[in-house]
């Protein structure tokens, strides 16, 4: 098979998996609401525990869906743009960093942990040759190439490792996991991110640039000039996310976009980190738009371009804990308060059944 | 005992409890500080959870206390106010929402389960007569005056009530309970919650008053006009936080305030919930400034005033849910984060033990 019937099958592969990202159950959501107007409180004063309430019943078609079985998929890869000195850590800390999660002494693992769910660590593009029985290996390539001087990688490559997550997830939608929460880890990674909010989330280079795991200004300001000059060489079209991720994105990146619409597709809920997941979501959400209402924000970063991407893509945060680790630190915390959601359309006493008078 | 000597003995305790909340422990925040710094993360990347764990450390003197053992207390009161129509429920569901609590099933029970917390519910001043084993009586009186005509209650009363809830919670902490949340439920609590904020809080009454359960924008207004009115009636002297309390504050604000001194006096970490829990803290922060250091903010309520009232005392909330419900849902929610805080410096792998080069 030739590489442009190869890019053509890939193409089709995406296709499929957008006809199979539907709407919510409408129905379902109704009936939430209507259980969630009959416990003893004021109506609406849970406020988004209601709104997680009704999402979850409207992807599962249950109103307090078993959520027990829940995966962060820590998705790694390299970049070379690190040859442009845009971090304060060397690019080396990405295969060490592998090895911490397989061990289970990353932050994302402990907060995995006190959350109930499993970490699963994903190959996506790592330079270095690693083989850990834990570890998930789909490498599409050993890192990406720097993209100040030519795209980070090639159409095909971003496809296949868009479909590389997608499998994955399906896969783990099929083992009975039902909630997702986006991780990643690769040194280089806030500058494609920036990179891609540039082009696609309306955001100027200097705003979606920020600084990363601790860069000081000046450094920052380099960081934005590479992002400029990212774009100037490679002139993604920004009506083609796909040509946008491929040429200004990352290998961990575009598996995250994957395992995104995998979720969709198989009617789970979608739990989105920070700075980079949210960056991948936009791009799931400029593929598909019908996949935001399968996501969920977690927590606000202290990288700077990230609120405005959370509004971008139409998320809202629910923690404000100033973190800026990345890994799916934030977006496992999340899962205590879907975890609350569900307990309260479970366990809660109605009206009628506590005999509380209604306001 | 005459009146007055009763009050001068009750002055004299709450002096005595005042002494005994002292600084947190310097060279513990050190350590846990030196600890943060050689795990595998960008230093500080950890934002919240690292301010917290060495909070804790400073509070506790160990790195990674053990807070297995923690509680919320749910203080209930009824305010003579609620005669001037300012709030959208029955003054009834008082004592309903009472019953609630004690059989399990309001809001905060269910969320107290899910964070491994047991549930105090203490009547500070229902006004009803309630004779439940599993509810603990602190009745002072059976609810407030009308402010709007007189004071709310004596100064004698606002001190009893808050020794009350000190010594109940310096029973808890004996009792092995480490970590504190504050709840209530009292129909009309809002608007003496405003009225205090107005006072002590350098906000206005119109600032101050929200929607309460769920009023609309023209009964705000006659809330504001019923705040002014009390102020305007009592003249509460905000120089003597107890005289402001007293005046137009509510027994079970005034519970809460001892609860916050008691969790202080005994080293342990007090989460805040919303509004009216954080009226309480103001109070407890004017009588004793000290007393700060052992608060931790949790979420920020939909209540209009709350995000000033958090900032007046030095409180920033860790979750952003949109909730405006009480009970201490929010602080218990905020229990699941410290569990976090804990885990990471209890789990997490050192640069060293794990390989991974320093940025």
């Amino acid at each position: 098979m030739s590489q442009s019937e190869r890019e053509l099958e890939l193409e089709q592969q995406l296709q499929e998996v957008a006809s199979r990202i539907t709407p919510l159950f409408t129905e379902s959501i109704e009936a939430a609401e209507k259980h969630l107007n009959s416990l003893t409180k004021p109506p609406g004063s849970l406020g988004k525990l209601e709104e997680i309430a009704r999402q979850l019943a409207g992807i599962t078609g249950e109103i307090a869906p078993d959520l027990a079985k829940r995966a962060v998929i820590v998705m790694a890869g390299d970049h070379g743009v690190c040859e442009e000195g845009i971090s304060a850590f060397p690019a080396e800390v990405t295969p060490q960093m592998v090895m911490n999660f397989l061990t289970g002494g990353a932050a994302v693992n402990v907060l995995a942990r006190g959350a109930g769910a499993d970490v699963f660590c994903v190959d996506m593009g790592v330079n270095a040759d690693l083989t850990y029985d834990s570890l998930i290996s789909c490498k599409t390539r050993k890192g990406t190439a720097n993209m100040t001087k030519e795209a980070a990688m090639a159409r095909q490559e971003a496809l296949a490792a868009i479909i590389d997550g997608y499998e994955l997830t399906e896969k783990l939608a099929r083992d009975g996991y039902r909630m997702f929460a986006t991780g990643e880890m690769g040194i280089g990674n806030t500058t494609a991110s920036a990179a891609l909010c540039a082009v696609l989330g309306a955001m100027t280079p200097d705003e979606a640039v920020g600084l990363g795991t601790g860069i000081n200004e000046e450094r920052r300001k380099h960081k934005v000039d590479v992002v400029c000059r990212a774009i100037a060489c490679n002139v993604p079209n920004a009506n083609d996310p796909l040509d946008v991720l491929a040429k200004v994105g990352g290998l961990e990146i575009a598996g995250l976009v994957g395992v995104i619409l995998g979720a969709a597709a198989n009617r789970c809920l979608v739990v989105i980190d920070g700075f980079i997941s949210s960056a991948a979501a936009l791009v799931a959400a400029s593929i598909v738009p019908q996949a935001t209402a399968y996501m969920l924000g977690s927590h606000l970063s202290q990288e700077q371009g990230h609120r405005k991407l959370l509004q971008t893509i139409g998320l809202s945060p629910m923690l404000q804990l100033d973190m800026r680790l990345g890994e799916g630190t934030g977006a496992v915390l999340g899962f205590h308060i879907i975890d609350a959601a569900v307990r309260i359309m479970r366990e809660m006493a109605t009206f009628e059944s506590a005999g509380v008078s209604r306001g």
